[in-house]
This record gives C-alpha cells, sequence and structure tokens, in this order.
C-alpha cells in the first residue's frame, strides 16, 4: 500500500465509529459523536458500546468485532490503557484510527509504554494511527469532525481551500474559531498531537496531491524526521503556498518544557534553515499565522510586493505605508502616467501619491476609477484599501464595487478597516464577499507580506 | 493671562455656541448641536443663526453680538472665508474658538491667508483657537462633544483617566470608536488639526496639571516648536505617563506629502531624539498605539519587565512567551521557593514553570492560586492570564476571581483571550471588570511593554 493512499481513511472513510460511545452529554465520545452529525458525514457511523441499543439515533454495536467490514476510521475517547487494550483485541477491523484521550506519552513513564504499544501495532498491522493527545481530524471536503469541543463554544468554519497542520490541539482550536468568525473557511484541519504514527510529515504528503487543498499552514513545535520533512515540505510548497510558525522560538519559551535551553535555542536555527530549504514560507506568532490564514484562505498569490494603498483617511493611509515599509513592502511611487490619469479622473480634493488619499468626501465611485488604474498600471502587485467608514457618501455596496474592479486583473485586494461596533458590523460585508478584513494597518500588511512572499519567495 | 488658564475656555466652559447652527440633520453644525446634547454638556448651548427661532428645542440667536456676555467657547463649521469674517466681526464676544472648517492651509494659498488672518486675530485679542481642520474635543470631564459623526456611526467612550492629544481627526476618532468597543473610557480627547493657535504643547501644559486625566495618549505629524514640545512634554511626563506616535516615519509614507525625503528622514530622527528626552514612551504603530492606551487606561504602570504568563493551553502560552522574548520583556524563571509552593498548591497535571499551564483541566480556583502565588512573590512585576475559554471547568467568574487576586498586589493583569464569537462574548465580561483584554498574545505583549515602558522608562 501507498503511504498517501493509507490516509485515505483519515480523509475519504466509507465508515467512522466511535468506540466507547455515550448517550450522555458531558462525555466527550458524544460530543464527538454530534461532532459527526452536525458535520454531514455522508458514510455509515457506528457508535460501539454494550450497554446500549442505539445512541444519538444511531444503531449501537456492542463491539467492533460485530462489525461485517473493517471500519475504516475508529475514534477513541477514553482512557489511555483501555484505548490500546482495545485496539490491540480489534486490530483487525481497524483501518484508521484516531485516539484523542490524554494520558500517554506526555504524562509519564506508563504512558511512554502504551505509545511503544501503540507503535508496535502500526509496525505489525496494516494500520494508521494519529495521535494520540489530539483533537483528531475537522475535514469540510470529507465532512469530518472529530473535535470534542460543543457547537455553542467553537463556530466550525464552512468550506475553503486552506488545510491546517498543528501538533497542538488548542492553537488549532482558536486558530479556526477566528478564521469562522472572519468568514474564513478551510478545506481539511489535522490535530496530531502526539504522532505515535501519522507525522506532519504524512499529512503534507497528503495534502500535497489533495485537490481540495489550495494552501497549508502549520504550527510545528516539533519535527521528529527533519530530512523527510524537508522533502514532504518541498514537495508541497512546490504545488502550493505552504506557511509555518515555530512554536518554542526563544530560550524562554522552551525553558520551562527543556532544561537544555542552549541546545533548544541552537535547534530553533535548524527549523528556519529547514524551512527555507524547503520553500515554506516562516510567520513570527499567532497574528502572523491568522493574518497568512486569512489571505491563503480568500486571496490570489501576489507575484511581489509592491502595493499601493488607498485611503479615506490620510492619517491611517500613513500608518499603513509606515507598516508596509517597516514590513519590506514596497510603497513604490505612482507610474508618472497613472499619476497623470488619476489627476484628471480623480477631483482636486484627492492627493494623489502612494498612498492615495480620497479624503472624507470620497464615494465608492473614486475607490473604484483608484484601484482600476493603479491595478491595471502594472506598477503593483496588490491593493490594501483603507476604508474608515466615516465619509457619508461611502454606501454599503463599497466592498460589491472594489471587489469588481480588484478580481479580473487576478491581484490581491486588502481590506484595512479599523474601528468600533459600526465598523465591525460594515466589515461583514466585505468578509461576505470573500474580501480578507483587518482591523489595523499593521495587519493589513502581515496578511499582505504572506501574499508577497507566498507568490515570489520574498 | 496665565498661559495654561487660557485654555478653561475649551475644558472647562459655561457657555458653548454653536456658530450658523442648522436644523437640517444632515448639516455638520446640526450634529454637532446633537453631540453636544447628548454629552450632557451642562452650560448654556447657544445656537447662532438669524434664521430660525429655535433648532433642537434651543432657543437660537441671530448672531454672536446678540448674547449679553461672551461666549467661552464659540464652534464654527461653516466655509472657511465665512468663519472668519465671523470671528473677526465679533472677537469681543469671543474667548475659546473651535474651528472644524476645512479649507484652510492644507488647501492652497487662500486657505494660507485664511490661517495668517487667524493668526493675527489671535495675537491681537485675548481669544484662543483650536484647529481649523479638525474635530475639536470630546471631554468626559466637563462633558463636551464637537465631533460632527453621527452617534450611530461611531460610539463614544465613558468616562475614564486617558487623554489623547491627535494631529489628525480619523486617527482619534477610530482609535475612540475601537477603545469604546473595547469598554475603555477617556478623560479629555482634542483634535487640534492646521494649529493656527492651540498645540500639541499647549495641551500638553493643560493636561500635565488635570486632575482628571491620569495619562496622555499623543499621535504626532508634525511639531512647530520643538524646544517647547520637549519642555511640556518633560513635564508631563513627570506626573503621569505619556506615549507618543510619530506618523510618517519612513521615508515612503511621507513622500506623498513632502518632496524632499532625505530631509524628512532625518526628520523623524529628531522625534525620536526629542522624546527619549522629554521620557515620552514612543509607540511604533496603529496596534501599538491601541494597545498602550488600553492599558494605560485601565492599569497601573508596572514597576519592570518581569512577566508571569499563565495559561489553560500549552500552545498559546509558548506563544505569549515568544512574543515576550521577543519583545524584550523578562519571562522571568519561577523563584524556586514559589515553585516548590505551587507544586503543592497544584494538581500534578500542571506545568509549573513560566509559562505556567494550568491545562484544560483548570478551574477558577487553580487561576486563583496561580495568580496570587505568582504575583506575590516579588519575581514579577505583572501578569499575563491567557484564557482559552474551551475548559469547561471555568466559570463566568474568572475574570472577578482574577481581578481580586490582582488588584491588592497592586501589578497590572493582562487578560489574553483569542478566538471566535463565544470567546467574544465572554471576554465582554473581563472588560466589565475593567481588565484589558487583548485578542493575540503579540497584543497582550504590547499592552506590557507599554506598562513596563511608562512604569520604569525601560
Amino acid at each position: 500500500m501507498q503511504r498517501r493512499d493509507s490516509l485515505d481513511c483519515f480523509f475519504n472513510p466509507r465508515s467512522i465509529a466511535v468506540v466507547g460511545a455515550s448517550p450522555e452529554g458531558s462525555k466527550l465520545s458524544n460530543i464527538i459523536l454530534k461532532s459527526l452529525k452536525n458535520a454531514g458525514f455522508s458514510g455509515d457511523i457506528y457508535p460501539i458500546n454494550p450497554k446500549y441499543d442505539s445512541i444519538e439515533g444511531l444503531k449501537c454495536h456492542g463491539s467492533l468485532d460485530e462489525l461485517e467490514e473493517k471500519v475504516d476510521l475508529a475514534l477513541f475517547a477514553m482512557g489511555a490503557p483501555r484505548t490500546v487494550e482495545l485496539i490491540k483485541s480489534s486490530v483487525h477491523k481497524l483501518k484508521g484510527v484516531i485516539i484523542i484521550s490524554g494520558g500517554f506519552g506526555e504524562s509519564g513513564p506508563e504512558g511512554v509504554a502504551l505509545e511503544g504499544a501503540l507503535r508496535a501495532l502500526v509496525n505489525e498491522h496494516p494500520i494508521r494511527i494519529i495521535g494520540p493527545n489530539c483533537l483528531g481530524i475537522y475535514d469540510t471536503a470529507s465532512k469530518i469532525d472529530t473535535f470534542f469541543i460543543p457547537a455553542e463554544r467553537f463556530t466550525r468554519p464552512a468550506r475553503g481551500g486552506l488545510s491546517i497542520i498543528s501538533q497542538s490541539g488548542s492553537f488549532a482550536l482558536t486558530v479556526m474559531d477566528e478564521l469562522a468568525s472572519a468568514g474564513i473557511g478551510v478545506s481539511r484541519v489535522v490535530s496530531y498531537g502526539n504522532m505515535v504514527d501519522v507525522s506532519e510529515s504524512d499529512c503534507l504528503d497528503y495534502l500535497a496531491d489533495d485537490e481540495s487543498t489550495s494552501a497549508v499552514a502549520m504550527y510545528i513545535e516539533s519535527v521528529s524526521d527533519g530530512k523527510r520533512f524537508v522533502k514532504a515540505a518541498a514537495a508541497c510548497s512546490g504545488k502550493k503556498p505552504v506557511i509555518a510558525i515555530k512554536a518554542g522560538r526563544s530560550r524562554v519559551a522552551t525553558s520551562a518544557a527543556l532544561s537544555h535551553t542552549g541546545a533548544i535555542a541552537g535547534r530553533y536555527e535548524l527549523y528556519r534553515a529547514a524551512f527555507r530549504k524547503a520553500g515554506i514560507v516562516e510567520v513570527m506568532g499567532y497574528e502572523d499565522f491568522i493574518s497568512g490564514c486569512k489571505v491563503l484562505g480568500l486571496c490570489p498569490p501576489a507575484a511581489g510586493g509592491r502595493v499601493i494603498i488607498i485611503t479615506d483617511g490620510g492619517g491611517i493611509g500613513v500608518s499603513i505605508a509606515d507598516a508596509a515599509a517597516a514590513g519590506g513592502l514596497d510603497v513604490a511611487p505612482l507610474p508618472a502616467k497613472t499619476a497623470a490619469e488619476l489627476k484628471e479622473a480623480l477631483p482636486s480634493f484627492c492627493t494623489v501619491g502612494n498612498p492615495l488619499d480620497l479624503t472624507g468626501s470620497a464615494t465608492n465611485e473614486l475607490y473604484a476609477r483608484a484601484l482600476e488604474k493603479t491595478l491595471s498600471s502594472g506598477g503593483y502587485d496588490m491593493a490594501i484599501a483603507a476604508t474608515l467608514l466615516g465619509p457619508p457618501a461611502l454606501t454599503d455596496d463599497l466592498g460589491k464595487t472594489l471587489a469588481g474592479k480588484a478580481r479580473p486583473t487576478g491581484k490581491p485586494l486588502i481590506i484595512c478597516s479599523p474601528g468600533g461596533e459600526y465598523t465591525k458590523k460594515k466589515n461583514r460585508l466585505f468578509m461576505e464577499l470573500g474580501l480578507p478584513v483587518f482591523t489595523s494597518p499593521e495587519g493589513a500588511v502581515r496578511g499582505a507580506k504572506v501574499l508577497a512572499r507566498t507568490g515570489k519567495g520574498f
């Protein structure tokens, strides 16, 4: 069996068993069952528990052995020793296994031994394991959701092209929740935890050739096989943008977890070098990561770092220009011909330059003219439109107008719209059109930088 | 008359005239009248317009000359030439004047000449002028609001201790709107525009001895009298924290406005030096500015940069530690005695270190113990509590519990709580308690840095 094909049981299963399923709403296995149902998984779902006839309206089986065929994917969210015991006794019925349960390697010597037993099973039998100590998979392409956080606490993102691979479950969760709130969809999300078998490299192999995935974002604490990682990442980044964050970059951040700080600090340099070699765009923090996810989830990559800034407020335009310059983007002056055209096309109260300030007298039509002339000038790779929503002539159609001018050029358009409640409400209109919205000049610039770097290796 | 006292007409007027007041809802003068009424100004408000008997329920006067006494503060939001004409003809009736109107120095030679006429009036008569081309004053201490943005588009902040001095009206507006949305109050806000008379230094003089102001945040594009600025700023920063942003730091950001870029780039270095000399903490962007406003509006200054990070999610704790280290804060290890006490006081699943990870099994009580022991240890100047709201045992009382432990220590507590809709809703509970809430590790660190720098000159 091809390694990559062996992951189809996770990303394209026909049947899923929830082992130890419970009808009690407070149990993880119950929440997971509900998550699966809510996600709309169209294959068979088998709750497994000898105590019940049915759970959540699904026929319950007494054990995995009662199933007629092998189950493609089995989920475990029970005590660690019992998990290992059950996998061992029913291994011939299993293909893919996700172990949500903690109490393994992270918790002491007994847990380490249990992980050893799992590794032995993977070596001896044709099964694959994600986890333990993870949240598993959230997949809008195959409609799978193994996350045990109830819907009222965590909004699931809609379908999109961005896939996320994360060693930390809580990091993946927080990012997904924030993306959902920003109207950005995802394709496949994998929280892989302790990595007894399936690694970030396995996931990269899969996603590289996955038609549902247009870009990949990774959260990495540690990589076990550096060479394999560089190979898998390079293959993937050759086909689609890949960004990654290495958590624990600073000595202090890692000193809590590991005593030999000197070694760790050195190790980070190795990660940096590996990212560079593999064509991965490294991002340096949570905000960078979220910004990258937002633009990669919505925009075409930029061909370079030349950005035109169009604004209706002088102060905010200057702030974006300052941030862009500090971030290494090119706030290139208007080409002479374009400047001349714009002086014709715009009223005299506008400041024709970069930033291009339409002032508080801005209208949708002026934004449209400014965006069209600059993006089609050949002088810019993308645009940031700062829209303070004070100007009375701006209407709710502004987003539609801007998107209509940007899309035909194939160049990314980023919205920068800081403010309070009124602004937040109006920003939803931009989001509904699939435009990336940032609420600070620095945020917009973080997004622009990721587009420039993934597009051009800059 | 003392220079400082001469600003009482702006910050403590007994009467305010709105010259050219209109009953039409779309006119700036009408919105300003409504703003003043909504703000609850308790002195006399005089709409001035010969065409009407009353506007917005207030008796209307035909001209300033009809008033029996001098008016403390007169507002103008009409055409530039007419504004100058009216001020000239009624100058004996005026003390403070705010000229909202544009069309002055920023718009060409005719406007420059009009500004010259205004300067002559200030030199010859005992009047003071704020503006032109500004939004004027928003003041929760004296209940004045001259901002012409309707209430439904712009949420006014409640009363607080932070005062803001801004050359850019739109910048001030956006910041205030965002602060209001974060539950943070302000004291006095001045948008001073073209500065024909009252300058940032005049405002600093006033705010230095203003009991309603506990901290000052400034947005500066240019300063006309550098020596006076350093003197005024040093006097103010000796009494309360002062932060400032210089807009147009980069060559590109200023090249649009001014052609001699080399001179400008050099000039920024002069601003940096002036800030340093004056004891002003310079912030480098919009996010930095907002973060500084949030913490200065709510927290005591920190005695230094030693920060304890308490979290319920490993990934987010490491991200905060990475950001703090990158920002030059001291993520100091736990003092040995405190570490020993915490190992006693916390369950074994907690990671006792800095970051201190309470894990997904965190409870309010565990947060309370961790915060109390670390802040009282003598090892830390402030705390960042990262609260991912997934852990089922955390209740809505978490904020109250945390604030109750932090307040007696006199040390700042910053909340870091990233996520989506559920998190945003729960974050309001922290805000209502007067805790500064940031939705990213980097945001929390920006806030912590401003507290450390304003407290210790770090």
